[in-house]
């Protein structure tokens, strides 16, 4: 890879690290971290997400108790008031990411879209 | 998403698309897109591995004939020169954008090592 290149994709990488977005949610992710119960609940909601992900990627049929489950845990996170905050700042930065991959990818969608 | 992140990013976009990997990939491409008999062994190329990569992530069987099919397929495009020289550099094209994000996700990739 370019030396420029390398440079550029630096500077992309700080602007993300300072960048609001990314604060709040370093922010929030190390209070739940910091709240044995909250990310013991945090860990174990994204568990049973990953989980069913696999299952549903691999085409393997998921079970009633499964789906109960997972709602469960859900709502109980949604009721957790910092577990939900972690989650929408998660989203938020998700969103920023899928942005900058789309904008830095325009030159292969441009030749690819050509085909 | 804040203005400078935005910015960053489109001089990230930029310094991509002025990149000499870039450039040799999209002259390789531009020259086997000229050329008919070889863009569409390309292209029954590409429709074959994705195929296959489709039915492989679904879990589905793979035939052996679709294996044979496969084989012949690469034996093909292996021995087309600039097919050869165009997948060489999606290669190194894909390395070089692997690399990026890398760069670009360290970021979090650091947030979520540490739980």
């Amino acid at each position: 890879m370019s030396e420029n290149l390398y440079d550029v994709a630096n500077n992309l990488e700080r602007a993300l690290r300072e960048s609001d977005d990314f604060k709040n949610l370093k922010r929030l992710y190390d209070e739940v971290n910091a709240d044995e119960s909250a990310s013991k609940m945090f860990e174990n909601f994204r568990n049973i997400q990953l989980n069913l992900q696999q299952k549903q990627m691999q085409g393997q049929e998921i079970t009633q108790e499964e789906i109960d489950q997972a709602q469960k845990s859900v709502q109980l996170v949604q009721q957790h008031e910092l577990i939900s905050q972690l989650m929408a700042a998660e989203q938020r930065l998700s969103m920023v990411v899928t942005e900058l991959n789309k904008i830095i990818m325009k030159p292969l969608e441009e030749m690819y879209g050509s085909m």
